[in-house]
């Protein structure tokens, strides 16, 4: 090995770092250029086509809205008005599917932040829905309104997070049917990208496209065709939609903004305990939403969305980054394809504290995801303990994991200087590269500089107190917060947000909305 | 979400696991059915190849061995006898290239841990080399010879352990002369796997030839045709070759035994600070030993090695896991199936103790080196502080890493059960598959059972004393260690290994081996 270079004295990048805040990578769009992964091959992915087509023409999946019933029945569909069961043919699914665009765009009050979704595109999003948050400092409680907006913060601060998911935590101080005005009037203050509308209701669903219209000073006919925000639509599995669900669905696809339906079948549980039954049930479940967004507005935007992982065989708790879980983010990118629908999918965890389990678990569903060639990727950045918490230490180990990704996805230039003949040329067999002119041109920017990991050695580690990754994540979430600043938003439109928020908040009241 | 079954009473597979020891995956040889990820374009391979061509044409390496330099002579190299330089034309590096068999096997006293290397096969091997060794209960220190048969018994122990490196810690309380032949007795004592031998010097690497052939009761020609070991050559890059190293590499290849030559090419420091130029200086220095091998026997297994990294740019201290490393892992791939040549990689990482930042590190590279298609990864159990410490507690965690990349690369199955058209159609919309037949079919094997994992839930988990994944991996080991039962070794065999030992332990005394 040879001798290290003396300690650099600090640079004018170094101190316009320190000035500039935690050094991280800029907002950019991520592209995924490697050829997706192939887990099985064209013909299983057939099979596993054929065995959803079954179920979609010989099961069906039943519907608790009679009015979703009555639209489904007059695109053609074979329904059953006494139990609600809907059954599709599948030239049916494949002729609707046929005017789902297989790329879109959301472009949110800032447009600099407009995200990419379908063809190579990656897009990251906060955790949404846990009740609970934990971070060292405070310990783990019931979320609040206090919390949601940290965690908000937290997500415009760094530019891994794309977009915010509905609601990072459940701000449970706050009444239940009014909160998601106040969660999505502090996405239009804390951050200015794109975020997910809570898809429980028409109410809900609408409230969250009128606000992102009112911050873009847009109409909602001009939003519908340039559309903003997106919802997660979680079938009750196996084969059931609600009403909620379904109201929310046709809400976003009426108004021409994203749906992602998203089965949510753990194997063992809410499917059956094979990989191929689970997610044949997976892609039965997801295109049938798809397909009622297309018949509510053909050519309105929607995702394809996998969450499938599966059980303990021991407890019937639910497991997360398993092999299994990264092997179903993998296939579900190969069924997205075949239908040319963008594809939603998570690197979730089981674990209970931001450890090793953690960063294993997400590792084994982010490969898996981004492999697959995932299109956004939700619960991206918090999620701990299945995602019953949202993890402030968890979100800072995850953008170091996103920011890993992302320089991953960008392949190294060949060009000749690349390629550096002069400078093998120029090194004695035996030397060093430390002082060499190719490497001083190129010192400062040619590597990722991360935001957790410690590469000192033991003893200067031990000497700053000895401090594991999830205890320096603490720091860095304190330093982060503490160095956020909110985006600039017009005060006239802070103005129409307020009283959008109040006007409805009063016809709300204790009701539902 | 569906109600959880009622916990399941113990099961006798459940008693029987507990008999048996920790659960863990079977021996396996591990094949990855995949395609290969490509980070580089075809024509980017070729300017690497090119690049480094010219710098075997042009720049040529350093060969410290007279006798070395000779016969690459011989063999139609261009050498400068006074400065030690020897030039390789790519005519030449292409036609001795020819002769590497593309697969090979090794052999070792258990013929059923036979392994195969090249094609798809992927083999893991323990850490080698640190000088320290850490643990939580005894905390970091230097290695010991007792440390040295704890973590082989443990690689032993674990079936995801493919093979011993060379020396999992360095027993530096054993004299440096002949600790070689204690590792060796211990290698066929403790274990009954394929060991690396130690490449310093050609005596040192014979004994690990001739122990081998002793406890295979075969003699040093049949073993040749039939090999068992492997050595790690590593070239002192840039472009240097030392007199160890080539003595030990010839021993090798004069006996038909694998030479892995693997540069150690950190970028910024041994290598230029881009990854186009480290990775072809990589491929020259490779490719260079791989040559000799052939010179020296046309024919002898040699292995393409791969470990190209990056340093910290603000410190000069090494890192991995990165995503350059990453990146270096899959394309040193690229360029190895160019050559028709088995692959070795490494998924190392720089972390300080086993926590998120070692795991997430090692699953960077480990990644890179499976989509790469590694055939070998050395250091896959047991690596922390960039090399500095074999650690017990990430060697558990390791375990855990490897087994559910064993299982990742099992694709699932998609016949007509797996399917599960009939599971799908038995259970109602809203219902769940706890109870069904397909379910209690499979449920006991249809998932990887974890080593570390813990998907209790946040309660249960804090009862049992809130332990993170670091802290129940102390528990592992030690539970490994009383489980671990030493293989059966002919007393007749151990004998003949005594003496061998005792006769050249004489022989060496305290001069060079």
């Amino acid at each position: 090995m040879p001798p290290s270079p003396r300690p650099r004295r600090r640079s004018p990048r170094d101190r316009a770092q320190e000035q500039a805040g935690i050094p991280q990578l800029p907002w950019r769009s991520v592209v995924n250029p490697y050829a997706p992964l192939e887990v099985v091959s064209a013909d299983q992915v057939e099979a596993i086509h054929d065995t959803s087509m079954r179920v979609l023409e010989e099961l069906g999946i039943e519907v608790m809205s009679p009015r979703t019933v009555e639209m489904l029945a007059a695109a053609g569909a074979e329904v059953d008005r006494a139990t609600g069961l809907v059954r599709l043919d599948r030239g049916l699914v494949a002729e609707r599917l046929a005017t789902v665009p297989p790329v879109f765009t959301l472009t949110p009050r800032n447009p600099d932040k407009r995200l990419t979704v379908g063809a190579n595109h990656l897009n990251f999003a906060l955790v949404s829905g846990p009740p609970n948050v934990h971070d060292r400092v405070r310990g783990r409680r019931p979320g609040t309104f206090a919390d949601y907006c940290e965690l908000i913060s937290l997500a415009h601060h760094f530019n891994a997070v794309h977009m915010t998911g509905n609601q990072a935590v459940a701000p449970i101080d706050l009444p239940a049917n009014s909160r998601h005005l106040d969660a999505y009037r502090a996405n239009l203050t804390y951050t200015d990208m794109v975020y997910s509308c809570t898809s429980i209701g028409r109410g809900r669903a609408l409230d969250g496209i009128a606000m992102m219209a009112i911050a873009r000073g847009l109409t909602l006919e001009q939003m519908a065709a340039d559309p903003a925000v997106m919802t997660v639509i979680s079938v009750n599995s196996p084969r059931r939609f609600d009403e909620a669900m379904a109201e929310g669905l046709i809400a976003m696809a009426e108004h021409g903004q994203a749906a992602c339906v998203t089965p949510f079948t753990l194997m063992g549980a809410m499917s059956p305990v094979t990989l191929a039954a689970a997610l044949a049930q997976q892609n039965a479940e997801a295109l049938f939403g798809i397909v009622l967004t297309q018949v509510v507005n053909p050519g309105a935007p929607a995702v394809y969305g996998g969450f499938t992982s599966n059980v303990d065989m021991r407890s019937g708790a639910p497991a997360f980054g398993t092999p299994e879980n990264a092997q179903a983010n993998v296939i579900s990118g190969q069924l997205a394809r075949r239908y040319g629908l963008p594809y939603r999918s998570t690197p979730p965890n089981a674990a209970n504290v931001a450890d090793a389990q953690a960063a294993y678990e997400t590792q084994m569903a982010l490969w898996g995801a981004v492999l697959g060639h995932a299109n956004v990727l939700l619960h991206a950045a918090g999620w701990l303990e299945g995602g019953l918490v949202a993890s402030y230490e968890k979100l800072i180990l995850d953008i170091e994991m996103l920011q890993h990704m992302m320089e991953f996805l960008r392949p190294p230039a060949t060009g000749a200087a690349d390629l550096g003949f002069e400078a093998l040329r120029d090194v004695a067999p035996g030397g060093h590269f430390f002082g060499a002119a190719h490497t001083l041109e190129r010192y400062e920017t040619a590597f990722y500089q991360p935001l957790v990991s410690d590469w000192r050695n033991s003893e200067a580690w031990a000497d700053a107190g000895a401090e594991d990754a999830t205890r320096r994540a603490t720091a860095l979430w304190q330093r982060a917060l503490a160095e956020y600043r909110k985006p600039p938003l017009d005060p006239a439109v802070a103005e129409e947000l307020d009283a959008y928020v109040a006007r409805r908040r009063e016809q709300i009241g204790d009701g539902e909305p």
